[in-house]
């Protein structure tokens, strides 16, 4: 049988690209509207996705004034309180919230994420982010923003005290015996007292064990101690692979790094993101992805161009094919992928620019059966398990999607027609584990 | 015209009473059940209460193990993802959390009430708290839990820097103009750049100012400390007096306090606490209160009993009445007040126990004639502008109250018959708050 594969959709932004909300017939409050927001997700389930992801931020994206002011993105609900809403107009999608390790803690961390998978009834996860930005720090208190390093220590050691908190009650610490008036055995209770580089908890967390076990735990991943702390604790990766081989060579580093630690390989999904944009024919699609492109505000375009460039691009004729560009001390290969992407397309310069300032990584521009073709090709070629899909525009490039993309990828029989279960981990084949302080339905 | 009185529903934990679990019909899992949870809140909704306020702790409570395990209290959803969900299912009521400024970040909570907010459509309110329980501090990485006068100076600071966050953005901030591809008018946001005392907080907020331009401000504010910092900056007082006379001294005395400070008197609401039990009859009511007393373990009882007397009560007699107490360091007031009860009621050492064991606070006793009566007292009174009501077991008591003690209260003209507003401060009577930043529709 052919491998299934696992839907989320990425919402935080509502839409990566810039250029979204000015398309003609975009809700340019997508992101911030509530309203909206239902609607999308109650799509999104129709769709059968596994999830929605959303991501955060700390700050304001740390951009150039006159870039952020044309951005979507300064605004957002904040997404514990947004998915918990959305619990309630949803039964099966699964939350992913975005919570830093960085500025945070532990306790909160935890407790908030087992309230959200009570309250949906095991449909939890966690997007693990060090937070890069280091804007975030100034809203903080800090003057320097945490090393990588040592952002990185920091979060392996979270992760391991929210799982001891999870753990402070046994699933049936509960007894709520009326008659004999004990509500709980205090057996079934476990103090974690942890005690460590950079974190000291004692616990317990004050609230039950949550329905998953254990939320979700999701990490981006992509810098070399991010990949090594997804071998392992990540149960989903959200990749930023761009390309089949960039995701194959990915997918099999990190899988290849489980194998080392024991893990099996299927206790982690790899989910590239990829912008989908569905056209009836290729040639449509790709006139959708122009458009939205030209949406960009050469200004903000432009400097996108020129950091990826290395060099100012400001001064270029926009109309013109890109120039000869003298070497500097910017990413070759970085480079060399812009000029590699302007000559493949036969790009101007302003579209070019407008291509990075919108959004330049994983895409699939197509019909829903070259799309489908290439969903496929991913999964076989070992470059991912599914996909975190992101919306060109909404709400009608999300329907594209829902509408279009999943009943072919169905047909294809490499896509659920219903959910299987009800728990995220469920939807995503993963095992609930065990508690660490209390064997399963013993007594202690 | 009678003044009107506001009713706020003291929901976590569900009831305050520690035998409230145990009562015949009484759901033994209230305090963590979504689903009765969603049964109060279109409940008290229905009855026209206020608010939901939701109390918090930030670690399982301090008491001793052989008490603990028989409360309700160690579990329970945390409240900013409950009361988002409630958001959904409610329409009017508004919704309170409790959130620390001793273990928090104020971006964090800025961004999570102004999220509440925006989610509920301006029904949003923050119970500011400093967290008396030093337990919480060993769950945050602290060995020693901050002193009380500390915590209030960094409560005011923390205070003043949420709502300098909250304004971060004018009303009109944000054009989304589709045309010019303009999202905001960077003239219209405002960086708070805070440096103080404790907090040191660049800003803005990434969500837009909240409907209700800040969420409504609540207190408990029984110190002095507190007293003032509630003078100052509460809009709402969960207050604790336990008689009349109490009542009116803390009204007039925080009342007074923001004459000094030329703040209008009716910028606060200060509403006592009460623990509501309803009877067919005075003598109906009062053996329902003493069965709920019945039901607290005697073991938990007598230790209550003994911090409030000052002296080991554990070799009384517990079915004799309340022997002499030789004098102690103990708070003299206090073990007076205790002496008092026992014989003004007639109390057995059980029952005296198990009633300081349950809940010694204010209570309103009687038929809902009655109950109306000594609430009217209290507003007429100036000992309070309305109640924080307390359920002594679900959902019985709060059916009671919504059904019996609220269409009385209506009929004598003390209470809405339907909400006037959409929002928590239409109906508290409470003004929204200018910009701080920004005049009003003006531009900059």
């Amino acid at each position: 049988m052919a491998r299934h594969l696992h839907l989320g959709a990425f919402i935080r932004p509502i839409s990566i690209h810039t250029g979204a909300w000015r398309y003609p017939g975009a809700y340019a409050d997508a992101n911030f509207n509530l309203a909206h927001m239902r609607r999308f997700a109650r799509a999104l389930e129709a769709g059968k996705f596994d999830a929605l992801f959303m991501a955060d931020h700390l700050a304001v994206l740390n951009m150039p004034i006159e870039a952020l002011k044309r951005s979507q993105t300064p605004t957002s609900f904040e997404p514990f309180t947004l998915l918990s809403a959305l619990a309630m107009v949803t039964e099966r999608i699964g939350l992913v919230a975005t919570a830093s390790t960085t500025f945070d803690e532990p306790f909160h961390i935890a407790r908030r994420f087992a309230s959200l998978d009570h309250l949906s009834a095991g449909r939890a996860g966690w997007n693990v982010v060090t937070t890069s930005n280091p804007d975030a720090a100034l809203n903080f208190g800090r003057e320097d923003h945490m090393e990588h390093g040592d952002r990185y220590r920091r979060a392996r050691e979270f992760i391991s005290v929210v799982k001891g908190l999870w753990d402070s009650w046994a699933d049936d610490a509960f007894i709520r015996d009326q008659a004999s008036g004990v509500f709980f055995d205090p057996e079934r209770l476990h103090v974690l007292a942890h005690r460590g580089e950079f974190l000291s908890v004692r616990g317990p967390l004050n609230i039950a064990r949550p329905p998953q076990g254990w939320p979700v735990i999701v990490q981006a991943g992509a810098s070399e101690p991010g990949r090594q702390l997804a071998a392992e604790s990540a149960e989903v990766v959200f990749a930023a692979s761009s390309t089949l081989g960039d995701g194959k060579r990915f997918y099999a580093d990190v899988k290849a790094r489980m194998d080392v630690l024991g893990r099996p390989r299927d206790s982690l999904r790899i989910l590239p993101g990829a912008l989908v944009v569905v056209g009836e024919t290729i040639e449509e699609a790709r006139a959708k992805r122009d458009r939205l492109d030209s949406l960009v505000h050469y200004d903000s375009a432009v400097a996108s161009l020129s950091i990826a460039l290395g060099h100012d691009a400001s001064g270029f004729d926009p109309d013109g094919p890109l120039p000869e560009i003298p070497d500097t001390n910017a990413s070759k290969s970085g480079r060399q992928r812009v000029i590699d992407l302007a000559q493949r397309e036969g790009l101007t310069v302003r579209q070019l620019a407008q291509r990075l300032g919108g959004y330049a990584g994983l895409a699939f521009v197509g019909t829903a059966q070259t799309i489908a073709d290439e969903m496929e090709a991913w999964i076989d070629g070992e470059a991912a398990d599914g996909f975190n899909v992101m919306f060109p525009y909404l709400p009608d490039g999300l329907d594209d999607v829902v509408h279009r993309v999943v009943p072919e990828l169905q047909r294809r029989g490499r896509y659920r027609r219903d959910y299987e279960g009800t728990t995220l981990r469920d939807h995503l084949g993963l095992t609930r584990p065990a508690n660490g302080f209390f064997a399963e339905g013993a007594s202690a």
